[in-house]
């Protein structure tokens, strides 16, 4: 009953990696929008594999059909539900992950809670259903474009190779797309794309982190005490595979000011807008939008499937040495930074949403 | 309607910071549960003001009220009422902060949000609303207890002063109550009490880390998608007042690691269960317990309110400089370790209710 | 965790009979409400015992304790805290129904449910908990006030006494607060109490129905396909003790109708809305309000405590004679019409809330 | 983000009469039950158009297509998709109900509530929809089954030809399938086909009721105070296309029964159970199960569109004649069998699942 995320505008998503199908049902989507989907399906193959030799090989075209709730290219009010064929999920040998517990995988985890799991390329573990959320949140984002708010993600460190400065104000989002690793410095996506390359050839895998600003958000948005802004996005963006962890705003490196310090002065601006002179608070207080920019860091651990043999356990416990084949990514980085636009798109317009209903 | 968490043991809280009484109504506790109240209010006890010197003074005993659910000692499956009365709520002068913005706080996003707030002690973004949850979960702790499982938090870092070893097998927790910090090693304790009276007479404040584990869970518990164990903690923990980040197992470190390095390696113990030579998946892989202890680590800023003079806006958009008085902690990390615990327990009792559901 | 009804304004109840005290939390009431107070005691004033010699001499005032969520007089979009104290719960022997099962009450199913139960006046399963109901149904209704929206309710039978007429238009709403049945037609009221006289000195209690009217609803409301009007408020009247059927419109009689005479012919009025020349539909097409006055009926059986001597078994299946005493009620239509108007109102005003989200 | 029904056991269906599919996603089905599609497409066969002359002949085989959640026969506890094509919406002329209002149809309120509306055949205000529900309750029957609880629903009532008895012990079931109508007594049923012939000469369309029965259930299921059994029920019968009523156990016709008629008393049986001599109460008390047959009624309107020139108003208030055409039931009550046995299978599986919860 865990398939779902978001209270208004709600997604529920299904299917395994290479079963015949994904898909993402969204139930609350207001009627009245204006949808295009080439504008999905644009965010959509920037998650899809096989777009750069930096990420894996695997041939899904990830092709959006549209089944309901959509009519003459607006919205209905009514579910709309966005599918996928999984056109790359050929009949193979799987003997090898069907009785042995891939390390840092969710094989052991699946059979010891369901006594069963459906091997075929991880299947519902398997980061291809981030498709579905992708889809989503590309329609959300759309919603959330035209009220006048832009989300940006960007790839802010891979392995040891950090951007320097990631904050609101220090990027320029229009570099994002210049690489294949959507780093939005040059010379820095230029050090990440090497790194990922001697990986890639070593057979390893590396993380990093990803950076997301939110801009012009109204005043408002969040729902205390347990709906905070920052507890949702916190619960969507690890919701993520591979995610180890979130930090909005501050985050830890707040713990090394003092509270004058920490401190955002409020001031009026020539508009009579209430603005922060800083913005450690990451555009939330209380758990609620202040109309500063809303920023947050999130980080991903190098890929579990490395090209190295591993010693496991099989299913019956019996030591093996695991050679996983396959056609996987030396990083998610650049792959995994439309997937929390999407997910921070989901929780932005639940919020505009659910904010609707706050005064009588 | 954002004022519950949970799903199966439901809790729904209210109140504000100076009314007549704040309260938790606990919706899906088991029936049967055999309750020990003083249990309950020792873990409030380390909640409460005016516990040590290095805590607000503020003088609330935080005096737990039973008012439904259990009969004869004894849970009945009914909703179970926790009630405070507020005692030090005296009438006061709210002059400064009603017409006046405090930086940090949420007095302008709650005005902002729904036109009106009671300003009286931070109304209901006080973390006063923490007392209710401290309750709730101290109810839920006693379950897991007696089923075996343990939940251990603790200060692992003040302002600039950390713990060297934080994660499990390195910590001793019969000392972390032996000092008023609540840091598990006495040296470290020492200097970040030292820490902190130093802040406090500079009338500042500082933040930092706690650090918990939770040991013994069964295998299996977490529902992906959208609701893996630590996407459900982290929105628990992001709730908190103050807390700015959240990281689990490996964490932001995990980035800095190869794949081969980072993968947690199977092996059957002599008992034939299945455990991982290393733990940087921190117990949890695809959202779901192995087994292994669960560990995470979040971040509490400095506390917004300073003893010094700030400057600000009225809600009329005027400067003004802002002396806050009353009694505010210092530094809130101590009395944020049974929160942290509370709301771990909260999670981990809710998907242990859950995880019956998943099998036939 | 099925304490709560509502989705946006959304109330969870706790207590027992003769506990301390019963209470209701309602989260997601907007902000800026002008509350009357005066105006929800009277509502409650309704439903509480002892009105008259026609209900039970049981004495609770039913004194509305507010602890948060209104400040200075007005909803500030935090939750709402109603509560009341029992102080009609003097200690008693309860020997009677601690060890027996009263026919057609709830103590042998909360003891099979649970394994125990608070056999106090009937704990969780007593009608003491619509008190809550009331309170926050009644909060409701003044904000549906404020909106133009009218709600009445009336017992249109009472054993074999029948309202003739109970349909939009034909009723005199001035007349139902006129007698203590709370039927509008005072002659049909006073056949009604005259039958309850009798009844209560057999010793014996009837059930009867009543009609609920809802008029100048926005067209709009409903949120099919799951949450239709008609199903949402199904779900809330079944949920009031002693209810056991529901019908909206032509109802159970639309089956002795031909398609062509049901159907609710459209034409525009004078000022160009659209309405129906008959109301078969009860105001409600596709589960969605078309702007005509919504109707329905709910029936609710006798009283199972009668002063009679029972037959029935005891938790240890020995069969006992059964001879409860204590004060209650031969017919509880007239304390009803309240409860059935506050969950009319809950539905109502949650609906009015989230179809703000509906459109972009 | 109303189209998802249960708690456990979710359903969420999505999909328009005449797109491309319509579909339900299961979310929370447990792991390890083997399901016979085969078993669920004869549910589904039930409810199929132009299964006899009775029914409308559109063609539709709806045939159901699985894309995830079972893996070799088995439930794996992920989401399970259910899906069929609309192999029968060919392109037409939908001139007539785009612009124009039908009588008693949702085409009013959905254009009201939304703005704008999928006209092709009704789109999602089309009992098309009930296809998913019959799939998801279909399985979660298949589940019930394995558990010993059976669920039988049958036609009481077609315009004014009633079944003598409708109650649990009076009805021969094995006779159910036996005749197009789906009434258990072969001269009633008889009687109702004729009936139905007969109206839909004169183009014209009737309702009835159907009754549904429980038996085996186990004792508990229901979740007071708002989630009582007979509750959820209802919200899920009433959530079906025409339906206008539900009532269970002595439903209102308990009204005219005094208190000690109306009683259930208990006694044990042989085997050491807790029975009822009567069971007024319909299986539940205070909500809860008590293990005598749950039974329940349900009344559904006449259909909507008659063979007959009516009078409406188009969307601009113009006065027109509309003659609808197209393939339409004289009488839904035999495909809505199906439709109220699965609506009674989700909420009792849900039950079952939520129940598991209630005790430590």
């Amino acid at each position: 009953m865990s398939n779902s995320f978001g209270r208004i505008f709600k997604i529920t998503t299904y299917g395994e990696s290479h079963g015949p199908a994904i898909g993402v049902v969204i139930d609350g989507c207001p009627a009245g929008v204006s949808v295009d989907i080439q504008q999905i399906q644009a965010l959509l193959d920037k998650r899809r594999p096989g777009q750069s030799h930096l990420t894996t090989q695997r041939k899904e075209k990830d092709q959006l059909i549209v089944e309901s709730g959509i009519f003459q290219g607006v919205s209905t009010g009514t579910p709309i539900h966005f599918r996928f064929e999984n056109t790359d999920a050929r009949s193979r040998d799987y003997s090898n992950i069907k009785d042995n517990y891939r390390p840092s995988h969710a094989d052991f985890t699946y059979d010891a809670k369901y006594g069963l799991r459906d091997y075929r390329g991880g299947g519902r573990s398997s980061a291809r259903e981030t498709a579905c959320r992708v889809a989503a949140g590309g329609l959300a984002l759309q919603v959330l474009n035209q009220l006048g708010i832009d989300i940006h993600s960007f790839v802010s460190q891979v392995y040891n190779i950090q951007l320097k400065d990631d904050l609101p104000g220090a990027v320029d989002y229009s570099q994002i797309e210049k690489n294949m690793v959507r780093c939005p410095d040059a010379d820095t996506a230029q050090k990440m794309q090497e790194c990922i390359e001697v990986i890639k050839k070593e057979g390893e895998t590396v993380g990093g982190t990803i950076s997301c600003h939110i801009h012009s958000l109204p005043v408002g948005l969040g729902e205390p005490i347990y709906d905070k802004f920052q507890a949702r996005l916190a619960s969507g963006i690890l919701s993520i595979n591979a995610c180890k962890g979130f930090e909005y705003g501050s985050g830890f490196s707040s713990s090394l000011m003092k509270g004058s310090e920490h401190n955002d002065i409020f001031e009026q601006n020539s508009k009579g807008a209430f603005i922060t002179q800083t913005n450690h608070s990451g555009g939330i207080q209380g758990g609620i939008t202040n109309g500063m920019p809303v920023y947050f860091r999130s980080v991903f651990k190098p890929v579990a499937t490395v090209r190295k043999p591993q010693q496991t356990v099989s299913k019956d416990g019996a030591s093996v040495e695991l050679n996983v084949k396959g056609r996987h990514d030396p990083c998610v980085l650049p792959r995994a930074v439309p997937i929390v636009t999407a997910m921070a798109a989901l929780v932005t317009l639940d919020f505009i949403l659910i904010h609707r209903t706050n005064r009588i």
